[in-house]
């Protein structure tokens, strides 16, 4: 049967690039007023795809701002599992247009790649789902599972409507499992399973001393130095061997078990040294950098200021210096805890002449991670692999994905992370593109992947 | 003797503020060269006043930029000793002109004080010096000592041409000591010697991590943040007790007697807390903050700054993280040398994973001091005390004067600072102006010192 299916989209590879170049050529820009009716334009594309199906309770849901659209397919029967497929329709402004070598609303395919803005984040892929959907029905007249679609137009503006929405209509949205498919591969043509996520927490503090700029000829000496107040504080919050330094930062953390690093350094990882152009790595003493990057917390500082910023030299004591920090968190993890201990770090290291101030990123998200012998996952890896021809990865990765928390937070259910994309895709930058490869066999992944789900 | 001479003044005293007033009025800013005709008109205000007192080779002397005053006075004959009174006829500009309350090139006395721009910062004290001259010279037909005045036109420009003036013609301006009337007293009606400037030396580093911002999810436990190691760099310079922890540092600093910490004691020093808004003062261990302040070096972070400074979160590792430091030095550092010490220190503390890039500051000055105890200098305080009716204090200022160190290095004479400036004389700001008591009892002070150091 899934061989009918797959011939299916072998056949009508060709409608199905020109349906996709179709929706891509709508410049949904989500951040952008001007694009409003673009935006509504591609809520309509994927409204009507999906009527088109015969998908049922099809809607385009209006929200304080951009709609998201709903349909849902459940002939699979009871027996069979409702899967959430979660994507998003918007995109990333194209600006500055002058640095795409091609229109960004004009798909247009070079070197086995598809450029246009959105076609990797996350239209491309949106699509994909629609197309398998099509071949599904069309060769088999239903899908092998019950689905339940909801296609956000808000995601590059930060999915401010969702949550509400998800929340209100719990019922409606409930599922047994949510798919994402806004991620990528760690290569092009290799296999894989983004089984976890960091979370986040942040905060900026800023030491305040004089009242005012001081001339360090007559101040020098009375008067305590915020520059060199925040960079003893901000010494003591690491140390050398890259450990987080602050009392309680590690507790609840899980140690690393011997198959999760050897998932790990089955990674094909990206050569840090080569690719970022520093000496070497330094990684959290006693654990590798790919280890440190996917599956053990970090703090960072991200950018800091005091005084005189100019060419040449200004002697003076600055009034006040800033420091931006954040944190990617793992399981075990509280963001909300994590930041409170940071304030009460900071707070207790403050020396005396000078004074602290504390804004805590009201921004936070706890990291996320299925167990990756879940047979949702196990099941997601051979179907990878089967279409890719590849052995599937497994990987954590340090980044965020909000709708990830948001989809835990309401439903609780387990989340897979069916990404196509690549490093090479330039999401939000000129010349976005997505290989064909992703598009083929990506499709066939999903055709695998779902007839091994099909079951409870 | 004295007296006859005191009285001259007394009844000259209208005469001379009218005459102040004209030398006021021009607006010789020497940074602006619309000004260049004003300029010169002050010069020759100076050079057309010593003419009238009779000096001889009174000279306009030419420079690549604005002229130099010469003159002298030899006719107080081999015994008595020759002076180099030094003093500048330029201006700062005195924009923002709405910032004034008179106009700041008509000067205007209120409430016991004359207000113009230069009225302090340096006009009328180089006035003041013509004035006891035309007193001496009408009422005993000639000067107690020897006197060659320097004026100079490019003191607010950096004093541009001046080294090279000096060193040419060493034999021309050489004498047995210096006076400098540029600086002031530390409060209105008291009595100061100032004995001792700090030196100077800084320099400014980059820490250099990745070729670009990282997203500190994807590389964060990989990547060194160069802002972080700044911290650890900047905290290894100096502990919380202030001391500085670079090796050889204080090597050579001759520590502080009890004379010396005596007359610090006697000065009236400033509230830093009251006027600079700190919690509390936070000087060296060991010392108090009037010591530190004056007597001790010190090292400051002038600015720093990374990464992402605007509102907000931007979860990146900065590429890099830059600094910048200065040192204020005392006698027995050698800024050249501490300057070597700290990039030696900076170089060993560098973390694996980032590069460091130093760049010196070329500008440095040596410290200065004389003894208090010179009876060039113990006269002056003895003529202070005699004009102000009040007990002379001796201070040490943490900041340096070039022209100081200019002399002393060609001439290698005893500098004396006779300043007559208040703390409230807004120098380089709207509104400065000069008190009329500083006006007068610094005359006095004046005669009563060319009297006392008529002999060698
Ligand atoms: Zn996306
Ligand atoms: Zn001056």
């Amino acid at each position: 049967m899934v061989e009918k299916v797959i011939n299916y989209l072998h056949e009508n590879r060709e409608k199905h690039l020109e349906k996709l170049n179709d929706f891509l050529s709508i410049p949904s820009v989500s951040t952008d007023s001007i694009h409003n009716n673009d935006v509504e334009q591609a809520a309509k594309f994927v409204a009507d795809y999906l009527n088109e199906l015969g998908f049922s309770s099809v809607e385009v849901m209006q929200t304080k701002k951009h709609p998201l659209v709903y349909g849902e397919w459940m002939e699979a029967g009871e027996n069979a599992p409702t899967v959430l497929l979660y994507g998003h329709y918007d995109v990333q402004p194209a600006d500055p247009y002058e640095l795409w070598d091609s229109e960004p609303f004009k798909p247009e395919v070079r070197n086995g790649r598809l450029y246009a803005r959105g076609s990797s984040d996350d239209k491309g892929q949106v699509f994909m789902h629609l197309a398998v959907f099509e071949a599904y029905i069309k060769t088999t007249g239903t899908l092998p599972l019950n689905v339940k679609v909801c296609i956000e137009g808000e995601e590059e503006i930060g999915s401010e409507n969702l949550y509400e929405i998800l929340e209100k209509q719990k019922e409606k949205f409930d599922a047994d499992f949510a798919v994402i498919s806004d991620s990528g591969m760690v290569d092009s043509g290799q296999p894989t399973i983004l089984y976890g996520l960091k979370g986040f927490t942040g905060l900026e503090f800023t030491v305040k001393g004089p009242s005012r700029d001081l001339h360090s000829g007559i101040y020098g000496g009375a008067v305590r130095n915020p520059a060199m107040a925040m960079a003893h504080i901000l010494s003591t919050l690491k140390n050398m061997d890259e450990v987080v330094t602050v009392d309680g930062f590690y507790d609840g953390v899980e140690e690393l078990t011997s198959d999760e690093r050897e998932l790990i350094k089955n990674v094909p990882g990206e050569d840090f040294v080569n690719s970022t152009g520093i000496p070497e790595t330094t990684p959290e003493q006693g654990y590798t950098a790919k280890e440190h990057t996917m599956a053990r917390p970090t703090l960072e500082i991200n950018g800091l200021y005091s005084g005189y910023q100019g060419e040449g030299t200004k002697t003076i004591i600055p009034s006040s210096a800033t420091a931006k920090l954040t944190c990617r968190l793992v399981p075990g993890q509280n963001p909300t805890r994590i930041q409170e201990l940071l304030v009460e770090h900071l707070e207790k290291n403050v020396p005396a002449g000078v004074t602290i101030d504390i804004k805590r990123e009201p921004l936070s998200a706890k990291a996320y991670k299925v167990d990756p012998n879940h047979p949702l996952i196990t099941k997601a890896a051979k179907s990878y692999s089967e279409a890719f021809g590849k052995e599937t990865v497994y990987v954590r990765m340090g980044g965020s994905i909000p709708v990830v928390e948001l989809i835990e937070t309401i439903y609780n259910i387990p989340i897979v992370l069916l990404g196509f994309g690549t490093p090479d895709d330039r999401l939000h930058s000129p010349n976005e593109s997505f290989p064909l490869e992703s598009f083929d066999k990506g499709m066939e992944t999903l055709v695998y992947y779902w007839n091994e789900v099909r079951s409870k």
